[in-house]
């Protein structure tokens, strides 16, 4: 048991929130703690209906427990309903809900699991970084027994909100500025990289083949996702931005990254909440705070996807 | 019962801080729920430490929590240590500690307390505003309960840090950011307002003559603290700053107020930290959240200090 | 000769910076060597041509040069119709323009005229910053013969445009930044100090008797100017900002001032554009780059003003 | 005639700015009307110089203009000598200096030259934009006859002065801030761009074979300068920035473009200088107010290299 990773994921499902979390709760190699939800791609309200529905679609059997419905400083920008629709998770259709919400506030929970964890706990947040940063300012303490924070967000290269700044960390840049300077290496999955990671339809088609839940659900999220990022941006594959830090931790082959400094601009300008990548390591005085992601192996990628869904039950 | 002012003080005591929690422990008008603490003045154990030995010195029994070591967001300023010491108290001495520290944090301790108390509750912080700022933004839902919030900080002339800033801003400039834009009312009782509340030493010397535990700490503490102040900022008479707080809620019209609206800098530039307000309504499309203090009657705020230093026990 | 300070007016007249050039050309201890013009209460096309007019008709006979008709780095606000009306200085009725601009740009008129100069000069503006601050960018060694900078500006307590900052400097930061950093004295009589001139109804009474052309147009522009200001802030006299700056230069007994450093925030955030005056010396690593006035002798000011009127011919 | 392209070269030379004026001089398509100097790359007296060492050893006959020795508001940041060497122009040797400077300011002979000239005068910026700014400030109807701005700054990936800012814009971003905003159109070469276009030994090998005055100019200073970019940046070849305005200038199919809305970020925060520039319009409200070069055809981009070195007299 002890050789397994425990992670907590804190996310915004969101439809590659859900493949992240589809990835991760049946990986040998992985235990999951617990679900944390915080407002991002939709409100608070429906993204935890939305991580409660996966869970209970699949079988995922962990605490899911709610968390911010606001940024902690500033007044959080509007949802992403052009992505993920109205709901935050359009596309599949679910039984009524029968999984019930941890009554336990997020950023406690993750105090707590993180504080009582027999072995060091990773963070991954997909989502607006709200409920680790409260978490880590509420309780240091937890800093000593979190070894990485692996997350989704950022971009060294253009954002996909602002010119400067990717949604995650622009929906709450004084959190994420908390997470880059907490002390504990972040892992950033950046827009960089997760450009590279498009679910164009032949890769819809050949999950269409993988007969199980998770296939399925992956299938149904894919069509809508990519229709809409499509609409949205332009892209001909939509690009699967949460899944790759499970993949990353999964098999961390499969993603080349470079350690640099980087700092969250939260001076409220035209770059706020832009993630300042050191990639030439110019800033010489900086500690290299993270481990920034800059390429993908795509064939690997989609291995690892595959896999991960086949571990689920047939239909 | 329901006609007593329910608050709570969130405070670093600190000399001032300690003048406050002694008006409104026994005065009729107010039933103090709780004590909260934070980093401020002093590093938080040192300032959960003096409120503990406070209340145990006059025999105040409420619930002290321990809140936040450090800033919502970035990383705290240096303690003031040239005002209030090495201990953030100096000057009494005090019995060996056996009041108890409150499990609870803070954050929750206010949360729960304003969530279950059955009328409106006060916060008056009195120090930086992290705890309030977290306690909003983890559960919105207090806002309902609270009827404003009466703080010490800001200033709309000097600053008393940087030109621009206060201490109790400039310490914490996000989380005064969250308290000023949260939707409640802000009393502020900013250095405008108590650079008028100077103690000068024939102040002391009157209150050496209230023969009581509260008198006889408000003496041992201001004599230190005048000194310091002197020392330090060059003032004849230390500014008694939180304690106009508490004077308000016990007498209003002690204290001229005007509304207008307030808008704390986070840029991180020179003037982050600073409480804009707007005196002459020049903004007039923002809505006036707060009531800055502008004048104080000095003498019925001695005599507020005078009768409520009174109220303990004769020694 | 050479025991006159030689000065040049750069200002944008506006009703007050009328009166200061009035109280400096005719004074025995000012040689008065020019009038820049700058945007800033109305267009330059308005104030150049108010320039010409005040010189015609009282007989002004130095070089009138256009300068900025923008700020020096972002769009310049709007002009202050409210204040000064649609010609920027309503009030009186001129006769026809005959008065020549001089062909120069003001930015070069103040380098040439500050280079050739035998003595140092002091410059005045009571406008906003951009012509100053583009000469001394454009050929620094001025500052060497540049005595000081003595300028309508700023507040350390509240704006007049935000609740952070006076009109003049929050109409050019950035160029407020380079005169206040560049190295020479700036003078500053910021709101702070002007809303001590204010020109109640009876001044204009006692004005009213010095039956001089300047006198006369004293009269006929303050009738104006009171009436809007009292519309627009409410004031029960209206404050006469720009004279301040040459009474200090005829009498510096008439206003008190403090040595302190100042600094101009140019964050584009909410404090963009204030002055930050460091009273009472906190950030003690920082040089004192400027005098900021405190307090005006009002009686002796007013005397001044008087004075000086009746300098002019009879009429 | 009158089918030249008129540009003005404003530049820090700097190895890259002589090979950027050695490409303009002797090109059929261009009529290069002067050029100017502004400190950059080293201080102005030192860029002065070595414009006029490159013009007389080549034999250009043109006016040389010296320009703003500092950014025209902020202080400028040190020199970049670690890549230009002590004279900004390390590695050829010159003859004694004989060809003047033109006496008049930069500022002064950008307003005159482009007002005066028959047809639209391009600008070709490359050192930071002190001059330019200036120029359309002290007298924006230049901007008439400015068809566009050809510069080389900027980064829409990592800068090469801090993670954010590429040196020519951060030097001088308030200057940046003004040309992007100007209303005439910008095409950045920006370092996403010029770090295509890098001198490896090779391309010295090719070069030393065009046996022209340019040609052993060229030699001379590349070898100088790749040997710099490798110790301070690790690059195996030395980018060279400047002469890729010229290249787009003689044959803009070498160099492919995008159009987009670009804001440059003066917040002095820690993005101070970058080039926020739109990729994906995601600022749909914006104007797309520059063309930014995205993609380098090397191997033509070599051969205008060489071809233009061709045009010098043999040795």
């Amino acid at each position: 048991m002890s050789d397994r990773r425990k992670i907590i994921i804190d996310c915004d499902p969101g439809h590659d929130d859900a493949v992240a979390i589809m990835l991760a709760a049946r990986n040998p190699k992985i235990e999951l703690l617990g679900i944390t939800t915080v407002r991002g791609n939709q409100t608070l309200e429906k993204v935890t209906k939305n991580a409660l529905n996966i869970c209970q679609y699949l079988g995922i059997d962990v605490p899911v427990c709610q968390g911010l419905g606001e940024a902690i400083v500033r007044k959080s920008p509007p949802v992403e309903e052009r992505v993920h629709g109205d709901s935050g998770l359009d596309g599949p259709v679910f039984d009524p809900l029968t999984k019930q919400l941890d009554p336990r506030h997020a950023v406690d929970f993750i105090i707590e699991t993180v504080l009582n964890a027999d072995s060091p706990v990773t963070l991954v947040p997909t989502g607006p970084l709200s409920n680790i940063a409260m978490a880590i300012k509420k309780e240091p303490r937890i800093l000593e027994n979190i070894d990485e924070i692996v997350l989704m967000g950022g971009a060294y290269q253009h954002g996909n909100v602002t010119a400067a700044a990717e949604f995650n960390i622009y929906a709450d840049a004084e959190a994420a500025h908390v997470v880059f300077s907490c002390g504990r290496r972040v892992v950033m999955m950046g827009l960089d990289l997760t450009r590279q990671a498009l679910c164009y339809p032949e890769i819809v088609e050949r999950m269409e083949k993988v007969k199980t839940r998770a296939g399925k659900l992956f299938v149904d999220l894919m069509k809508f996702f990519c229709m809409t990022q499509k609409r949205t941006f332009g892209w001909e594959g939509g690009p699967l931005h949460d899944p790759t830090t499970i993949a990353y931790l999964i098999d961390p082959s499969c993603i080349e990254t470079k350690d640099m400094y980087s700092e969250i601009d939260i001076t409220g300008g035209p770059s706020h909440g832009r993630t300042n990548c050191d990639f030439f390591n110019l800033m010489k005085d900086k500690e290299m705070n993270s481990k920034v992601a800059v390429k993908l192996d795509v064939e690997k990628f989609w291995d690892i996807v595959e896999d991960n869904l086949r571990l689920y039950d047939s239909i």
